[in-house]
């Protein structure tokens, strides 16, 4: 295997075989493949693709490229949920009560929040106490008893992936259907569940910008997780607004605890439902209308909530927080930000309004830098409300002043109006592998 | 100016500006832009092309990246001449004394050979004590009073180029056309001549494998030196069999001489010729007929071989040797191929050749490999030639008796057979930019 000649065949736009790949994974994975030779492929497949054969391959190498977590003693029990990525997702912190209080066992490792979105590990650290690197033995234990566990990601889970994902990073080479699908479903193949749900963002605050790139996408994930004999469903969810009312960490947890007792906004409530439909139903065998049922039923007689409470002690955080959320530290400085003319929002930027938050302190530009749990944004219109001049849009969170007006700047480059109300965009485009 | 922002650019399809293209290769020539950002640049440009504006610019800002020469004392006398490489190809060692008997300044410097194509200055060596690495001062005093100095390439020549170049040789991003042309007129700009002649060639033992793409090729070189106020022609010229007989330098020096007493073989001779007076028409202003004559007369009366041997001795070189070529060293095995069939040779590969010599010898396969200047390839049969079972097509020349078997078959691996000659291909496609 020469890396020169892979290369060559992929700008030629040949399929690689399977020997090709996998050698080429184990080498560059032990810094045998210089960066500039790598690169050099990547581009060449965002412009020439790879063939589903090819995807899977490239997946099941970095997969396997480190450690893996084997929870089989679970079989389908075990439950995972990746999202790729969104402004005010919460998603995790309700989808995951729900479906433990159904009876399925959530073993999760998370990521951190980088650029516009967030990331769950940040939030959970909203909780004192909340230990996000569990062992190996205390995290199966907690699964066991309570039903869940949510960790930051192991440093060797899938390191083909990390280290193929920071070159993409780089190089303009993130938008690649089939690199997305080999670094999302590597990470999820090698975290050992079961059973898969995945919600594909499309819109300004995602990588995929339409919804029909949004199913390709999905359906390659679903194809992929279904081949290496995983139970797999995806969301197609719109993120051409953000999630729920709340960015930032503590905001954020406030509204996933207010959602969790049946208090939550529609938009976020509708898709942590579906989410938690399309797992129960995979999971347990049962049809997606009973799923939906039950998880409906979880949160009204209390019970997802009851299992949130029980996940944040059994993980060492302070749950006494669960029940008075009014108890969590406010930031310093909080700034309206007001409507300058009458109509309504025809467009909210989800990116722009993540990048906002990040301004504030809510998430990091940087990989090192610290984050500020009570930094946020919360909205107080969304895409398709009316307001009149001088009427509060939203309401900005920091500890830092000198932040305010950077970040109103750009939250209002990602506002527009108009006269008219804007058709109803569909929140749930479709679901694939579930029914 | 983000090098990941001119990459994005790049990929989606869009022009650079020229400070970008300015900053870039000013900071990749400091080492400030890391080799996998500008592969993944590369690799874009592979796809996506340059616009002649950016092509010129590029070229311009590579010309200027390292120290350039003025031979501006001697104007449009001052000639170079610049080859896209090929087997065979001893084309310099014929045409630059040709040049410099008609009154032309030739002020060269070349490059050595790498995998399967041969360097000028490799073949120079050949002779015991031909310097190639002449001060700037001796260069400059021989052209005034030889008319001749061909030397080494600095290593401060273009440095952009010679950096950009390396990495394009590793990451199979070599064989893009604005990247060859901006590669190639870097140098020839740097290098200071007012008149410069292309000699592009396509087929098996070159880049471009097609007339068509050659030309393409060759219009976009002559523009930009066009536009960059030098005077330049292009030949566009057929490199699917190995230019004359021999390959291999002593070999190849050897048929230079006999070109240059007027015995050598037609390809050789015409292409030869041609490249001279394209030079002579554009350098000293006459009509292309005119030169050509002028050509064509200085061999048969002995004043281009009377140059070459003034050449050679006032560069250090045993110029004996030209006068007596039987005293050059030979190699001590040599190897006969013969046919194993009746018929016609339909086609030869010259890469296929050019790679069976460096296994004798005769190249370099890396960097730092030693070059046997004895050894190389005659062949006694071309395409187009009747051979009968058993007659000798080539004989191989080396001093590594146990690469013999390894060129064979690469040899053999390169000649087709058929019932019928082929038809004739035109050796010297077009000639562009002189008439």
């Amino acid at each position: 295997m020469r890396m020169y000649d892979i290369i060559t065949k992929k700008k030629h736009g040949e399929e690689l075989c399977e020997a090709e790949i996998r050698e080429m994974i184990a080498a560059y994975t032990k810094g045998e493949i210089p960066d500039y030779q790598m690169s050099a492929l990547m581009m060449a497949i965002y412009f020439n693709g790879m063939t589903d054969k090819e995807t899977a391959i490239l997946t099941d190498a970095m997969a396997s490229s480190g450690e893996t977590v084997n929870l089989s003693e679970f079989g389908e029990l075990a439950v995972d949920k990746h999202s790729t990525g969104g402004v005010g997702d919460k998603t995790t912190l309700i989808v995951a009560p729900i479906a433990a209080s159904l009876g399925c066992k959530v073993a999760k490792m998370s990521g951190r929040g980088l650029g516009h979105t967030g990331g769950t590990v940040d939030k959970l650290e909203s909780f004192p106490g909340y230990n996000t690197s569990l062992s190996r033995e205390d995290f199966f234990a907690q699964v066991r008893s309570t039903g869940i566990a949510v960790i930051g990601q192991s440093e060797n889970l899938a390191p083909a992936d990390k280290k193929l994902y920071a070159l993409r990073d780089v190089t303009a080479t993130v938008d690649s259907i089939p690199l997305i699908t080999s670094s999302v479903m590597s990470k999820k193949l090698a975290s050992g569940a079961g059973t898969i749900v995945l919600d594909v963002k499309y819109g300004s605050g995602s990588f995929m910008k339409t919804a029909a790139e949004a199913e390709t996408l999905a359906q390659k994930m679903v194809d992929i997780g279904t081949a290496c004999k995983r139970r797999v469903a995806a969301l197609i969810t719109n993120m051409d607004t953000p999630l729920g009312h709340n960015i930032g960490n503590i905001l954020e947890v406030k509204e996933a605890i207010d959602t969790l007792r049946g208090n939550g906004p529609a938009d976020l409530t509708e898709v942590c439902l579906s989410l938690a439909s399309a797992i129960a139903h995979l999971a347990l065998g049962i049809s997606f209308a009973e799923a939906r049922a039950r998880a409906e039923e979880s949160i009204r007689c209390g019970a997802a909530f009851g299992k949130f409470v029980e996940w944040i002690a059994a993980q060492g955080g302070d749950s006494s927080l669960t029940l008075n959320p009014s108890r969590f530290p406010v930031s310093k400085y909080s700034y309206e930000v007001c409507a300058d003319k009458d109509g309504y929002i025809t467009h909210m930027d989800a990116e722009k309004i993540g990048l906002a938050s990040v301004e504030l302190g809510a998430g990091r530009a940087t990989k090192d830098a610290v984050i500020d749990h009570t930094a946020g944004i919360i909205l107080s219109k969304k895409t398709g409300d009316a307001v009149r001049t001088g009427e509060v849009i939203a309401t900005l969170y920091t500890n830092d002043e000198s932040a305010v007006q950077r970040a109103k700047l750009e939250l209002l480059s990602g506002i527009e109006y108009g006269d008219v109300a804007p058709a109803e965009d569909r929140l749930i485009h479709k679901i694939i592998g579930a029914t």
